[in-house]
C-alpha cells in the first residue's frame, strides 16, 4: 500500500508556473472573501446612533479575526511563492499536497468567523488554533516532501532546517493547549506569530 | 438544422491561451467559494460551550460534502489543463462546449450546499448525482469534439480510449440510480470517486 | 465642458494588456458569483422529501435565470476579448468606459436574482431589462469610441456596421416595453438572445 | 526598535510583477464582490409590484454607493499600476505596506455596506469617511516609502509633490469632520473625489 501510494506520488510532470497562478488566484481571493463575514449590525428605534457605535463595538472581534487572518494569508503568499520558485519541476506528490494545503487555506474564513463570533468562548479559540495548525502542517509537510521525498529543487539549494519547519505547527499545538486552560494565552499566540514572521521570516523570493 | 449547427460550431479560432486563463480563473473562485456555505452556528444561552460543539457535530455533512467538493474541483483543473495543453486551436465548439462545462462547475457549490444540509434525503443524494453527472458529461463531450469532432490535437496524439470516457460518467449513473434505494450506497460511490482518481488517473500536463 | 471632458479622455496610454487581464479577472468572477444566488431550500417537517422537491421546483425561475445570465456573460467575454484584441493602444476614455462596463457587468448578479424570484411580476422583468440594456450600450459606447471617436484600431480593420451595434441594445427596449404588456414575451426575448448570438455572432479572436 | 525595524522593512527582495498580478487579483475580485451587498427585496402580499417598486427605491442609497466604491477602486487600480509601472525592484517594505493597503482595500464592501444601509446617520458616514481615509493613507506611506525611503524608483522619475500625495487623506479628514456637522456634506465630498480625480489625475501607466 504503502509502496503503491509513493509511486503515485512521485509520477507524473507539471509545469510549476501553473501550479503557481492558480495557487495565486486561490490566494487573492480568500483574502478577499473574509470581508464577507463582516456584517453591517441591524438596528432599529429612537436610538439608532448609539446602537449602531454599540454595533460597531460589537464587531471588534471580527474586526481584529479579519486583521490576523489577512496577515496570516499574506505571509503564506510569501512563502508559497518562496518554495514554488525554487522548484524545478512538480511531481503529483506536489500537486495533490499543494491541493491539500489549499483546501485548509480556503477554509480559513470559517474559523475567522467563528472566533470572531465567540471570542472567549474555548471551543471556538481552540478550533480556530486546529485549523491553523492544519493549514501550517500542510504546508510543512508539502515543503518536507519537495526538499526531502521529491527533491525537487536545486541540490545547491539549502535545505530549511527542521527546527525552522516545526516551530509554526508547535505554537498552534501549544496555543490549542493553552485555550483549553485559557483562552487569552491562546489569542495571545495567535497575535504574536505574525510579528515572529514579521522579524523573524525570510521573506525574500 | 443539425449542419447549420454544425457549421457554427467549427467555425472560429480562438487562443487556447486565453480560454486557459478564463477556465484558471473561474476554477480558482469556484474551489474558494464553497467555504462560503459553511455558516457558523449561533447559539445563545447557558450551555453555549455544548451547544457550539453540537452545532460543529451539526456542520460534519457540510464539512464532507466541502471536503469532496474541494477534491473534485481539483481532479477536474488537472484534467482541464492536461486537455487543453494538448489543443493545437480552439474554435467555437470548443469555446462553447467550454462555456458549458464552466456553467455546470461554477454550479457545484450548490449541490454541495444541499448534500450538505440534507445528507440522508434521497432528494438532496439524487440532485448531487445528476449535477455531478452533468458536469462530468459536459466534459467528456467537449473532450470527445475535441479529439473526434474537431480533430483539434496533433493527430500522433493517443486517443483517449471510450471506456476511460464513460467510467466516470458511468458512476454518477449507478450512484443516482443507488440514491433511490439507499442513499448511503451512493455517497460511498461520491467518496470512492476522487480515491479512483487518485491512483488511476492520468495527471501528467 | 464638452471640450474639457473631450481631453481628459483623449489623454494618456495603457497597456491594453493590463485591460484585459483585469477585465478577464471580473468576468470570471462574475459568472462565478451567480451561483451564490442559489440558496438552499429551508424545510422540515413530516413531509420533508416532498417539500424538498417543491423547493427545487420553486428554484426553477432561479435556475434559468442563472443559465441566461451565464451565457450572456460569456458572450460578453468573447465580444470584449474580440474588441481588445484589435487595439492598438488605449487612452483614458478606454479606462473609463472599460470601467463602466465592468461596473455594468459586476451588477448583473442582482437583477439575475431579482427576475430570478419575481419571475412573473413586471417590475423585475423591466429591472433585468434595463440592466441588460445599461450593459449592452456600455459596451456599444466604448465600441463606438474606439473606432470612431479615439480611432485606437488599426484603420485596415473592418469598422462594424452601425446596424450591428444597435441591434443588441434595440432588442432590450423592445423587451423593456413588451414586459409593461405581457412579461412572457420580454422574458422570450432575453431567452431569445443568446440563440441569435449563437447562430449570427463573430466570435472569432 | 526603530533600527529592527527598517532593517527589516529594507531587506528582502521581491518581484514586483508577481505583486502587481496577486494585487490585480485582489483588485478584480474587490470590485466584484460590491454587488453582493445588493439583496433583492423581499416582499408579499397583494401590492406586490407596488411594494417591489418600493423595495428598489429604497436600495438607491445602496445602489448609489456601490457605483461610488466601484469608481474609488477603480482609480485606485490605475494609481496602483502606474506606481508599480516605476518600481524597480521591491523588498519587504514594499510587500509588507502594499499588504496593508490591500487590507483597507478589501475591507471597502463593509463600509459601502454600512453607508448604504443607514446613508443619514452620521456613524456610518464618518466610518464610510475613516476607511477611505485610511486606504487613501495607506497608498500615500506606500507611495513615499518607494520614492523616499526605499529609492525603488528610477532616480530620474519626477517625484510626486507633497501637496499631491496629501489632497486626497486631507479632503477625508475633511469629510470626515463635516460628517460630524452635516452628513450631507460629508456625502457631497465622497461624490466630488472620484469628479476630481477624473479631471485631474494622471492615470497614464
Amino acid at each position: 500500500m504503502k509502496k503503491l501510494f509513493k509511486g503515485v506520488m512521485r509520477s507524473g510532470n507539471f509545469s510549476t508556473n501553473r501550479l503557481d497562478a492558480f495557487s495565486d488566484g486561490v490566494f487573492a481571493i480568500v483574502i478577499t472573501l473574509l470581508v464577507l463575514e463582516l456584517h453591517v449590525p441591524v438596528v432599529k428605534g429612537p436610538y439608532i446612533s448609539e446602537e449602531l457605535i454599540q454595533g460597531l463595538v460589537d464587531l471588534l472581534p471580527k474586526f481584529i479575526s479579519f486583521v490576523v487572518s489577512f496577515v496570516y494569508i499574506s505571509i503564506y503568499w510569501v512563502n508559497h511563492h518562496q518554495l514554488f520558485h525554487m522548484l524545478k519541476r512538480a511531481d503529483r506528490g506536489v500537486f495533490w499536497l499543494n491541493s491539500l494545503f489549499l483546501m485548509c487555506l480556503t477554509f480559513i474564513p470559517f474559523p475567522t468567523a467563528f472566533i470572531g463570533s465567540y471570542p472567549s468562548e474555548p471551543v471556538a479559540v481552540i478550533f480556530y488554533g486546529v485549523a491553523m495548525l492544519a493549514t501550517a502542517v500542510s504546508f510543512v509537510v508539502m515543503k518536507s516532501y519537495i526538499f526531502y521525498v521529491g527533491r525537487l529543487v536545486d541540490p545547491n539549494e539549502s535545505k530549511p532546517s527542521r527546527f525552522y519547519l516545526l516551530v509554526g505547527p508547535l505554537l498552534y499545538v501549544l496555543a490549542v493547549f493553552l485555550a483549553t486552560v485559557n483562552t487569552q494565552f491562546a489569542i495571545a499566540i495567535y497575535l504574536l506569530v505574525p510579528v515572529l514572521y514579521f522579524f523573524a521570516g525570510r521573506l525574500e523570493d
